[in-house]
């Protein structure tokens, strides 16, 4: 064994539950596991949670980062028997029960992965190179420069094609994310960029929005899909169903079929893939990343160690190839477990999950949003103030609430996102700006 | 003559007037040229201007970097005889009336140098190298990070002696910024940070306020000083006068006295510097980087180049060392230039700058602050409201306005600077990332 350095953490007689992320479920386990008879330590490299469903909003300009993220520590006020820790997880050991951090090791009796999912660019290393992803904060706000930096450029470029290539926008991914930005660019579009660009003429800037499968948002109900993309064709967006990018050099990119788009902004919204640490056993690690656990989130074949939201695959129950990747399922998981584990006696048996579809739903505008419940489906006006107030209520704390919804209410009345700033971050003196 | 591009911009038979930079001197005098019958060129190298005032603001978690800066082209919308071009200064070339920069050659029938300061580290390389200033935007987010990582190093690190350094905190100069920035850190550590941290002793935190004259708010009334330290001092803040920071290693700060302050931040806002440019004669540059100007800020010897705000030296008329480098002087300077280009005629004489100083003031905390206005100092909870309400009036925007005072109001009621997000950017993969 190699020595290791263990982590201050105060040691006290209560089971430690050590927790990996703290995404959707891991705050949603960490908060629920308050006055339990559990230690908790959650574990993140951010000290703030980040609320995805919004990181679109964040590259377009219409919210600011601080908005949609909330610092960890403040969640955690006065719950004395959690302790968060900002590490970068470096791998498990399963026989000594601990965790190896960059701050040293964590010993734990229970462990939740909730490490979550990030981008998949399927292995194409060239298209991951030079793509924009947007699964962070920080990648929305690199997308956010990168895209008015183009406009900058374009307006000091003789090269006709070079300025098309420097306005032009290609979404590769018609789910969920892939339409909302695509929408949101479009409005940026119409009502803001010839504004602050009246040199540039964006009749010739061209938006378009590329799926491999038939159709968009295949999480939803056809006529949602249906209604979202006519719904981006009215506001200008070139939708392609059945086409798949392959290449892209930072300058072209090329599909299956044969097409080329010149394009300096390429958003990667095509897929994603599990955040697996490193010391689970590779069997039971799926090929999208996901590792495999039984009803009650237990990683198979393991007693102490659970797997929770994006990172986890749960097979059967009607999702052979496990649950959709969304916020729902990791609080309804988190939930669940808390319970397993609060309620966790000798004899007593704990309960699977049982998981209960809420419905789902996109925005692609302004009125424009299109929603799934379980019995009714409905669309525009008031899917849009629907999707507004859900997802209002969903973000954590009452400030954040209140600042997003005035954004919301400036930008819709004014028909403005006035956060069109290039801020470009300084390397630190002292070296402690980590590589994330 | 070294061969250039002509960097792209519409040309017209109006006069040329390119501004370089847009801080306080730059946004009004481009803003006051609307409809004037010159074409204006604004070169910076940010796309937004920035409220320098509230930087401390952002350093110390209470505002949003995105509420202090302003998109440059939103300003201008409408204005079609102004141009506006992010960009790189490289230097003047006076013989040839053109400005080089990093996207070409921009010709010029008239020059308004407004590149303003930055800090000052008076030839001290190693200070330079370890220490936090706040001159921008950008510096005042690293600062921010910093100080939150400190405090998330302290709480794994076992030796008392570093924890002592990672918490604590030296200031170093004791005009208005780092007066502003003691007050605040003071009501971090006594309001927000102990809810953060309940692992660490707050008890230990030490804040030091060095400062090398006899005074604080060299600028301001001796009253107003002597209150400002006694505010701080109430705060728990030491206050050091007759104290010179000499050397800093990024652990330990020594002064010419010999005392040793360990610590991990050092914030210095001892000095500042004008920005010159490259290409105008050296004898026309001070030692601390102004530009000598004339009353009529014609940088002297020339013609139709001028300098304006925090760069511009105008010795004489009772300020034999220059104005005051704050936006008050910027702002009146550009106006009075203004009304100079605008009544531009043969035979008609320009009119000399009559600066008239409208007071000035800083905050030290909550119902903390002095004023001086210039038949009346006060200072307290009115001093504090008065401060409020003119930095609210001069933030450009009026939804810049609207955010900063919920926030504040937010702040106020709650006790809580909420914004103690540690956010690193990723390098950009395609690599305009500029050096800035």
């Amino acid at each position: 064994m190699l020595p290791f350095v263990e982590a201050s953490i105060p040691t006290t007689d209560q089971p430690r539950i050590v927790i990996l992320g703290a995404g959707f479920a891991g705050m949603r386990l960490a908060t629920r596991l308050k006055r339990s008879p559990y230690q908790v330590v959650l574990i993140d490299k951010n000290n703030f949670h980040q609320f995805q469903p919004l990181f679109y909003q964040v590259a377009t300009a219409g919210l600011t980062p601080s908005s949609i993220s909330f610092p960890i520590r403040k969640a955690f006020h006065g719950h004395n028997n959690l302790h968060f820790r900002m590490a970068d997880i470096e791998r498990i050991n399963l026989d000594e029960k601990r965790v190896h951090t960059s701050i040293g090791s964590v010993r734990y009796d229970h462990l939740v992965i909730a490490t979550g999912a990030d981008t998949n660019y399927f292995g194409n290393r060239s298209i991951e190179h030079h793509a924009y992803p947007m699964k962070s904060v920080q990648e929305a706000l690199l997308l956010r420069n990168h895209m008015l930096q183009c406009f900058e450029h374009a307006l000091i470029s003789d090269d006709p094609s070079e300025i098309d290539a420097l306005m032009n926008v290609v979404i590769v991914g018609g789910g969920p994310t892939g339409t909302e930005v695509a929408g949101a660019l479009a409005e940026m579009k119409r009502y803001v960029l010839p504004g602050d660009y009246p040199e540039l003429d964006f009749d010739r800037m061209q938006i378009a929005l590329l799926e491999g499968t038939p159709r968009l948002l295949n999480g939803m109900s056809e006529a949602s899909g249906e209604k979202a993309k006519r719904f981006l064709a009215s506001l200008g967006v070139k939708v392609s169903s059945h086409t798949v990018v392959s290449a892209y050099d930072g300058r072209i990119a090329e599909t299956k079929e044969g097409e080329r788009y010149p394009t300096r902004t390429l958003i990667w919204a095509a897929g994603i893939k599990g955040n697996p640490v490193k010391g689970i056993l590779e069997q039971l690690i799926a090929p999208n990343g996901r590792i495999s656990v039984d009803p009650f989130n237990r990683v198979k074949g393991l007693d102490a160690v659970f797997a929770i939201g994006d990172i986890a695959l749960m097979e059967g129950e009607g999702h052979e190839r496990g649950h959709p990747q969304v916020a729902q399922v990791a609080i309804q998981q988190a939930d669940r477990l808390v319970e397993n584990l609060k309620g966790d006696q000798p004899g007593k048996a704990w309960k699977p999950l049982k998981y209960k579809d809420l419905g789902s739903m996109a925005t692609v505008g302004r009125n424009k949003a299109v929603v799934d419940l379980p019995w009714f489906h409905f669309k525009g006006f008031f899917a849009w103030v629907f999707w507004l107030f859900v997802h209002l209520m969903a973000i954590l704390g009452v400030k954040n609430k209140l600042m997003i919804y005035l954004e919301w209410m400036w930008n819709y009345i004014t028909f403005d996102q006035s956060l069109r700033l290039v801020i470009k971050q300084k390397p630190d003196n002292q070296g402690d700006r980590a590589s994330d």
